[in-house]
């Protein structure tokens, strides 16, 4: 059964593996000091075309996720999120194990607004209330949809009225910057946030994200804080080998533009069939409604795992993911299949 | 320049990289549901001659010591520890940070004693202290020595006796292993602790160590817990491949005699030179002291950095590591430079 | 101005500042070791029918809240109660402070349900979600609703099934006890959950809570979870003075009594003028809805402030709480104003 | 038999009760907005010289502590203090639970100096090491001793210097400043230090103790910090009444001055008996050591407890601590019997 569960079910794109089977014997500092994570560093400015940001390469996005709100917030400090923030669904509590609130504010379409921003505002006020002072969001968000770099301006005018901080999550982000529609390129994202992280699980290396921090306020003495958290590694070379390759060239974007080109094509199969979808999204994640019985035939050749959101008695909400390495034939498949359903 | 840094200057031993490219393009679970991360369990398991063993794969020793501490203990429980431990001197508060208190010990060799345990226990008994629940010590220690057989029991004895649990922190536990007079195989440890983790960082893993739990108590909830620190790879075939590698055979044991035997080696070569060292260890790191204008030399030649601890005016204290990596060569040729100074 | 706008406007009942009075020049023992507050114990858990329970006098409800969710949850556990719960809205994030998450159920009349408990049992089911542990809920509710003992008994079969702990918030357990509808005494609480806290300050004391543990397994080490939060005072007998003075006779009850009393006289007069309510509540607050021309001529006379619902341009919801001091004569001034009107 | 265990065991100097009395039936603001508690500010700045500075009434010493390292610091922030702390040896690992390290220095007398101040640094300056950032002290110490406005200085001048925060913890300050020696009035405190609290407990109140926050760096968001931690009374006033009485007037420094000269009376009867002190002591706190057979005496009639550290066979160190309570009589007494042994 071909796998459209996630995109990150394969390992890495095979530069990466023939660029630490290539080092692997070099004798090198640790802790991220080794010439191939400051080379990492080095293309990842110059494509952020930002001198002045730190990068910090960590495991995952967890790990990426508490470590900003851990290093960058005092501890009566609240995060704002949408229902659906990774932070808030999928983390196991993981913001509230660094001691902060989680203020959560409903967002059909899991983006975050400056109104809701504002809501939570006002609804938190008071001194017997946390002092909201970051925001989060993921672009592309969990379920699919892009913020654009409109509503990533607005969003970040909206903290710095407030005094607030703009953290995205970027574990999706190659697949918002390559949907042309968002209008964003790399070198957009330091200037619309105080912080965000590029994610490399997701688009084609063995692990790693790069946390690129641009607000001055909030480098000091983040690498104690990734210590303290246990997120760098003795063999810091791993992550920056493979950002090294990501970097270098284009291949961040080109695995990014496969999934979103892999994702397009399987979306307008769907279409093309009418099936509706839960929410309209253009990035590498969909989650089309089933009939129940078309969705057991498609189950039977793919691996297309059921959503939370219940619908009803006859239909079923699925997510669909595709990735760096999904295959194109298997897409095609895949369409030809629905259609004779 | 040839380094005795430390055991994780060069990446990961080939047949682990080999596991890596041939399994790169399979499809496989996330979060360490996948099959390669099983059979490492299972591997395991049978090494440690224990059904009944949890094994969970963390990315590195500050992550592994701080989800124990972390999962283990009640915030107003404390650890008790050597004042050379890791987690008292190299990991930012990391403890700290989880919300626990260090209580600790001073011992002249890294090794803590019962004794030790007892003082501890004896100057936090009341209940404006902290309580003493775990035992930490790093087996080998990091000062290069090795707790025997009958000193762990004794240690266990002990921890049993006041209702603690004994966690060893196993990063260098190959090493200790290797030594024969310690007199302990993998399948003593679950014997002697309630929870321990086997270091693969610091024994031919690109990255990772496995946290084994033998008391059930211990045993609930560790995966949220892991979670929640961030802890857990969304690809975690990456550290169970390699685990899988390591002890699907004998190659763990294999990397880590090859270590030892180059240590003593060198060992062997610096005693016959007369240099003092700083503490006797038999594990694969050595404190040897050399006269000021000895070491100028040798640094020329090798990296060996200076240690933590000031000797006097005209001799300086180096700490050598040697890994499964060691090129003997390199260990005759210093030998060699060190008997011509 | 004749205030109604909190049960903790005044200081002490009388008896009690006349105890503190009398032992003032006592030489007694510190932390709670003294025999008046070992006195007030023996008082409680005769009310309480119950021997085995532990009792700690702590200064206030923040303070009783955080340290049982402190001391009875592992790191990965949460909390699960309703969206207008004090310890979601009203403590700046002090759960969340202690490392865990809230787990949010809308209730419109704030309470809590054993459907809603299932319910976020069922969304915090994966391991990717932090794990509901303990129910929380408060009685009076924050929006002067009480639960009955047939309710109480529901939610506490509820969290027993789940294996999780119930703790009621009896901040204004006074004012529940003393509503006969409820079918509650003192004696029951013990059988209806896993510990509980009795509220001082808002029924007559200077400050005050007793927190009251019932499940064996949450008692140890509780006074060193305390200790370690600051809430253990070094003259631990001015709690101990004032719980024996309101336990050693009917105090406690005669002070809730009076207070639900005068709610019941200000709510009979505000229905007769037949002004609505925002949800019908028995206890010693009421949340009356008046035009806002007449909340104006009420405000000239009382301190009656707004509350945080808001209903349309016309029509103004305000919080009036009548308490242990609470004037009859006030409260006849009030209604024969607001009749007048 | 007469107590001179601690300068806690009688309740509140009497004008402080009356003034409890008085307003007790006063409809007041809560949480710290009353009037009283207003005054009590105004008095405080008056005595202090000092219009900026921040006051927060909190109930006790160890939660004092805990506000100022959880308010001031960030999580790999670390605290600097002596072994002899109360931070470190009588809190139950309160800073440790939010999150920072101790780093703890050897001092004889209980002093800490600049020089060990920069020991700490020096061995905290690794990135694998938290970040040293609060240099805490306690004035008068836990072992009686005084730093003089000198030392003080020193200290302060070192932690700016090093770009760190200067907390003093004034459980005993009213004896501190009424050591004449010292040199110190309380209007040099904001000039001392960056914050520092004024003991209430230990010097008449029945419970509280004000933060004074002097650096403008650390006053932000105080009062959410207290709400989270539980250390803001609803009833806020009863603190609030009793530094309006400490300090409208002289008697704060009164009270604190009569603990001295019961002490200073003490510790010269003991002196013309020859016996030894644990370490010379200016303050209501004194170690003498004494025969076995002279201590088994002088129990009989007075409550003088053994202290921690162990003499030897033959004799005993106890803790004899005087307060505002404490009768000339009973001293008298203490001596004669002393010196008829």
């Amino acid at each position: 059964m071909y796998s459209f569960r996630n995109d990150y079910s394969e390992s890495a794109h095979p530069n990466i593996l023939k660029a630490l089977v290539e080092t692997n014997m070099s004798q090198l500092l640790g802790y991220g000091m080794d010439e191939h994570t400051q080379a990492a560093i080095k293309y990842m400015k110059e494509k952020m075309q930002a001198k002045n940001v730190d990068i910090h390469f960590v495991s995952g996005g967890t790990q990426a996720n508490l470590l900003a709100t851990a290093g960058f917030l005092r501890p009566f400090d609240a995060v704002i999120c949408t229902n659906s923030a990774h932070i808030h669904t999928h983390e196991a509590g993981s913001v509230e194990a660094t001691g902060h609130k989680v203020l959560v504010e409903y967002a059909e379409d899991g983006k975050l607004t400056p109104a809701m921003v504002e809501h939570a505002i006002k609804v938190n006020s008071a001194e017997e209330t946390p002092n909201p002072k970051m925001v989060y969001i993921s672009n592309a968000t969990e379920l699919g949809t892009i913020h654009t770099k409109k509503e990533l301006e607005e969003l970040y005018e909206c903290c710095k009225k407030y005094g607030m901080y703009f953290f995205i999550d970027g574990a999706r982000i190659g697949s918002a910057l390559a949907w042309k529609n968002a209008g964003t390129t790399l070198a957009d994202y330091p200037k619309l946030c105080d912080a965000f992280y590029i994610g490399g699980t997701k688009n084609g290396a063995l692990l790693g994200e790069a946390i690129v921090i641009v607000n001055d306020e909030l480098k000091a003495n983040f690498r104690r804080n990734m210590k303290q958290r246990g997120a760098i590694l003795a063999k810091g070379k791993v992550t920056g080998i493979q950002f090294e390759e990501l970097f270098k060239g284009n291949l961040y974007m080109e695995l990014a533009e496969h999934a979103n080109a892999m994702a397009d094509k399987l979306r307008e199969g769907i279409k093309e069939c009418a099936y509706p979808f839960l929410v309209e999204t253009p990035s590498n994640q969909m989650f089309p409604i089933f009939p129940n019985e078309v969705l057991e035939k498609l189950q039977e050749e793919f691996v297309i795992p059921e959503w939370e959101v219940e619908i009803d008695d006859a239909n079923t909400c699925v997510r669909i993911v595709t990735s760096w390495a999904t295959e194109e034939a298997q897409v095609d498949r895949f369409v030809a299949l629905l259609k004779s359903l």
